[in-house]
């Protein structure tokens, strides 16, 4: 997505530690009318797929899945981190691996909010090594609905998780999808 | 907003410690239909205001935010909760107790996303002791900012957040206020 593309080369900025920043239109700034061309092009890559469900995950993919969520007239789920140590059984809950800050927590989402007849269209901001992306893929499996794919705003494809997730026969759609990043040589988009 | 009063009433459930649960609409799970007839109300509310900007906080607060973003064709910016103790200097920040887990903790909003010629429309989920709101009237009154105002979707009338932020001369505009609420006798609205 040309848009896209263009505005990470406008705004964002190369941090060390493979971070890309672009938080003033796609995180803690949102840039609404930005998301709503994201939408669109979800609904043209998912469109048919009979989408029930969007599934995202806390903070900053909330905001693009709520757009998306009015294209695809269905509700949006998010799952919460949880930093406490325990899990109830009226959840379905996955483990998730942080690098950065290399610790694990448990993501989570109530039964009630997912089940066996939702196709579910999972939306997220990043995907770099595709741990966050994973474990909502185990959320919904354990729910027992349908994974229609994963639209991405932003793909480090440099990291593996974008591999690793097509590998398992699931459908991912990035808006961007960067081959490499540096501070001195700038952002290259596949 | 009879919408929002007569959807608390039908899926709202009060838990004891003074918890409504309305997840399955408003939080966890969000109905965008929903959302954006909140949107329209906060538009027939706040519209003629000059809006340029709408602060919220993480994560329930997001989604409604977003839709309401899209009303205001501004950009919508969420601030942070900080559990790490250090906060840097290039960010607006403000302590708020949390009743929930009997702590404080920092919000932060980096300085670049507010400036003293914005115009803030703040929104929220809930409205109870206060506490979050008044931390984010905080972050836009040292960012210079201009407060035009706060959008909640639901008031506990019963606890003095509202009466307390009303009295700093801040408009405070709720879609549904509860006067009363319990396990046994259910919810009344003021």
């Amino acid at each position: 997505m040309k848009l896209m593309e263009d505005r990470i080369l406008r705004e964002g900025r190369v941090l060390s530690g493979n971070i890309l920043k672009v938080g003033s239109f796609l995180n803690q700034q949102m840039d609404i009318e930005l998301f709503e061309k994201m939408a669109d092009e979800f609904w043209r890559l998912f469109g048919d797929c009979g989408v029930t469900k969007i599934l995202t995950i806390e903070a900053s993919g909330i905001g693009i899945a709520c757009i998306t969520g009015q294209r695809f007239k269905c509700p949006v789920v998010f799952a919460k981190k949880n930093r406490s140590s325990n899990v109830s059984g009226d959840v379905f809950s996955s483990r998730v691996h942080s690098y950065t800050h290399n610790k694990d927590y448990d993501i989570i989402v109530p039964k009630e909010y997912l089940n066996t007849s939702d196709r579910v269209l999972i939306i997220d901001d990043f995907l770099a090594n595709g741990t966050a992306l994973n474990g909502l893929i185990g959320i919904v499996r354990a729910s027992g609905a349908c994974i229609v794919g994963a639209g991405i705003a932003i793909e480090k494809a440099f990291q593996p998780g974008g591999d690793m997730i097509r590998k398992q026969g699931i459908r991912v759609e990035s808006l961007a999808r960067i081959k490499s990043m540096s501070e001195s040589d700038g952002i290259e988009f596949c």
